[in-house]
């Protein structure tokens, strides 16, 4: 029996490595298009950063380790050009000697990734992505090679792209990055990404959102507001497409996303055809659809699993949530399953909750902010999604609620876990914890919320807004037309109280908790307004400066 | 109505203000023994060691300050001497007045906790526990007052224990460290707390195991062994006992454990009396039996939910993980459910997994080795128990695994979890979906492995120990007799493998797989040695170390 892999990184090697460890006998063959096979990609940015010096620590394996260890035949530099799935044959292109081949295989696993959205190259500036090792050795020259000032044009805000921000600014580069969208980091809210956006402008960046490339000529980029940029180079993070033309010459079916149709066991709409990774399309954990989820762990997992199915053993794919997250000078971001924006645009019916704890318990040095965002079904208390951006302990809590996402558990369930508690590490009350004493909060009714976006049309309506902080708080910045009374004062305050309804807040949401539990045992029709003053502050930062770049 | 709550932190403290926030007209008082309340208790050994040198950072809250937010009447220095369940009253004594008082209740919530296990005191050594602030006023002006090259001994090697322990070496004190038991850290195994030992070692504690005190007299500690100390003072963390004096004046049921016994909604035997934290028996959630948890989440956590059955809500209470972990220096180390020793006396089939993986991936600067240890239930793949030792990231591997079993995913379904992946955190395959593809190959007999305590009996039984690692590891330390062959070689030197069973073993076990794999499927009985190396090393040191001790 022989196995053709094509593709000799992450889901494809997984796959060549665990077939052998199943297999001995099987002939493995690996075509890998570029020189390299098995580099760390996500290693690839802090690179170019210089926090990884040492380049030989990205290459994890060679087509000569993979021989002795795993009896694989690795062939870099071999570019597959077609698929004959009726014959069961790919034709090859080796690069070295310009010669074609065919390779006859019993099953095909096809690894091929994904490439750049954008037309690669604009004219007069040299243009890469951020994909491969050839392409930080090319920006890597770019860099050296740059004049005095050297400045550089980051196209694309998302996960690689503000990787390849901060490289950059290490490397004293003057960057500018730019994004379609409305805001950064678009699987995360717009509110929720505020710190970040101050944290890249307190380093120099210059971030541009809701803005495109209009035009590039002559060295000059000219962005749809109509302003010009004259950068050294430009690094495309615009985000990628799958792979797919190979799976077109097989004639294998493509998904309603564009990606490579796949069963639960990876395999094509061809029975002797499989496809992992970023050119494959997974199912979505909460929609059950089919979804681009473009995450190294996936395609590791999925390789693996495919050696499984091929050597017999039963395996099937879990549906994706999607778990993912970034560091960003000192800010990290992370997100699990959907955000607000999607499930508004979807229609789907959701509950927010923010909240601002910190790290860990406060009486200990060290701990840092953290805002938490957990979106719940109101009608099953199922956990629909989750973001979270502070620093220390992020990366903890978001892999908590991605495993209680994968486990079942509900969003008041959280409140239960028992997660390890000494003050270095967290709280008697953890932050995810609490996220679930919230959502119960909810759930059973003992506290009414609104969000910071809702606010405006419940004052409208005749709402008095109540700030519970404390002097101190108040007069280092209040949301304007806020009665001011402090939460340990509202019992005895309760007749400064208009008839009608009441919105209360506080700093982070927990005192207005309190408040909106006081009021409502007096009679008072009241609303805590979620994730507090924070919130409101970090939406209203967004909103002006989505305004003002208007 | 009126509820009258004994003892003022963790546990009280949550439950009196969780029972305002639902009932604002409900009397709520709470008598607390000592002069503080809501007072951070796992703080106190840094407050010893100055790591916290603001000492009001520690008082989380006053009896005023809980007067105006959540109208208590909080009463300290007020002990309740007895109840009397009939009569559903309590006596209680002002310290400061010397008088008794009798005191109606509807509902009586019993927060009293824990203390110390051993008989108190020791003739002419200066004694505390670690239990309260005036405990670390008390420890803070011994240390203060000691001579020149001042010296402690701390008798019990548990989290606390080992708390006080490091922050006295942050004092300049010479601290000597007495276990009862054969290690350190009992809820761990005893291969697993080995670096813990050797990093305390570095710090010049003298930790002694298996070892008791046998008589205090004139200054002077003679231990079980002969030896004999003279500490200026002495540490208590020999652990606690429920207290459960107050219960049995109200005639409370105790539980099998000594614990008060109470129901999934904390109720006693007698249906107006509730109970809560450190006192109170918890269900195990791995065996369904009344259990001692003495952890502060648990406390906080029931504290809550016994407002929100007093408030007439349906709440009940979950078994318990267990899930708990402490730093000690750079080391930190952390366990959710049970240990081998554990299983192994209740006589419970398992299975063990050691992996040693890094914090992070290795090609990003500032990955820390680990040693994790999962616990597997062979007839249901159900995870039993997880222990890890290491630095960065071991707080997040135990709380996922400890969500993992709160949502029932099982040890093979620990490969699928979607954790966060940046080269900052993680790996595209995590330690902890490591341990899952380890548990999965044993699941489906795709591997099989013995333990370090195993491997003795096998070799005397004619097995073949193979060491597949490199030359270097091999020259730098091997198990005597093991036949080196390195796994890049193993194919071409088969006919160098005597006839009959083998055991194969690399560093850390992963190559171990890989030549196991390679040997079963040339025909050999081959089986892998679980953790490699470095388990075995590990395993040694401790058996070599209560050895010596003997």
């Amino acid at each position: 029996m022989r196995t053709i892999i094509v593709g000799g990184v992450a889901g494809g090697m997984s796959a060549a490595t665990r077939l052998r460890r199943l297999d001995e006998t099987r002939e493995i063959v690996v075509f890998e298009r570029g020189p390299y096979v098995s580099y760390a990609n996500c290693g690839l940015p802090y690179y170019v950063g210089r926090v990884i010096r040492d380049r030989s620590s990205l290459l994890l394996q060679t087509p000569q380790s993979l021989a002795s260890r795993f009896r694989l035949d690795v062939r870099t530099g071999h570019e597959v050009l077609a698929v004959d799935a009726a014959r069961r044959t790919v034709t090859v292109l080796d690069a070295a000697s310009g010669e074609t081949s065919t390779e006859g295989y019993d099953e095909l696993i096809l690894a091929v990734g994904a490439s750049a959205r954008e037309a690669a190259g604009h004219p007069g500036i040299p243009t890469h992505t951020l994909r491969t090792v050839e392409d930080v050795d090319a920006i890597g020259a770019l860099v050296a090679a740059a004049a005095d000032n050297p400045s550089a044009l980051v196209v694309g805000g998302g996960f690689i792209g503000l990787e390849a921000v901060e490289n950059l600014v290490r490397r004293g580069i003057h960057v500018t990055l730019i994004q379609r969208g409305p805001h950064l980091l678009s699987p995360l809210d717009a509110e929720m990404v505020a710190p970040l956006e101050a944290q890249l402008s307190s380093h120099g960046v210059d971030v541009r959102t809701a803005v495109t490339i209009d035009a590039v000529e002559g060295g000059v980029v000219v962005l749809a507001d109509g302003s010009a940029l004259r950068p050294d180079f430009i690094v495309d993070a615009s985000g990628v497409t799958p792979s797919v033309d190979l799976a077109r010459t097989a004639g294998l079916r493509l998904g309603p996303t564009g990606g490579i149709a796949v069963d639960a066991q990876n395999r094509t709409s061809d029975p002797h055809i499989f496809a992992v990774g970023d050119g494959v399309e997974k199912i979505d954990a909460l929609s059950g659809d089919a979804a681009l989820v473009t995450m190294a762990g996936l395609a590791n997992r999925h390789g693996r699993s495919v050696a499984d199915v091929i050597a017999g053993h039963e395996e099937r794919n879990t549906p994706a949530l999607g778990t993912a997250i970034v560091k960003v000078f000192d800010t990290v971001a992370a997100k699990v399953g959907w955000s607000e924006r999607q499930l508004l645009s979807a229609g789907r019916e959701h509950r927010v909750i923010h909240t601002h704890p910190t790290s860990h318990a406060t009486y200990y040095p060290g701990a840092q902010p953290m805002s938490m965002k957990l979106l719940v079904d109101p009608a099953t208390d199922r956990i629909l999604g989750a973001q979270i951006v502070g620093g220390e302990g992020v990366d903890k809590r978001i892999d908590v609620i991605a495993v209680a996402m994968a486990g079942g558990i509900t969003a008041s369930g959280l409140a239960r876990l028992e997660l390890a508690y000494a003050p270095q590490f967290g709280s008697a009350k953890d932050p995810v914890n609490q996220l679930g004493y919230v959502a119960d909060n909810l759930r059973t009714g003992a506290t009414r919320a609104i969000q910071w976006h809702e606010l405006d049309s419940a004052v409208a309506a005749g709402a008095t807004l109540v700030d519970v902080r404390t002097g101190g708080e108040y007069a280092a910045g209040a949301i304007p037309g806020a009665l001011h009374i402090p939460v340990d004062e509202l019992r005895d305050r309760l007749s400064e109280l208009p008839a009608g309804p009441v919105v209360v807040h506080c700093q982070v949401g927990q005192r207005g908790h309190t408040a909106a539990r006081i009021l409502a045992q007096h009679g008072f029709d009241v609303v805590n307004l979620d994730g507090g003053y924070r919130t409101w502050v970090a939406a209203s930062a967004e909103s002006a400066r989505r305004l003002a770049a208007v």
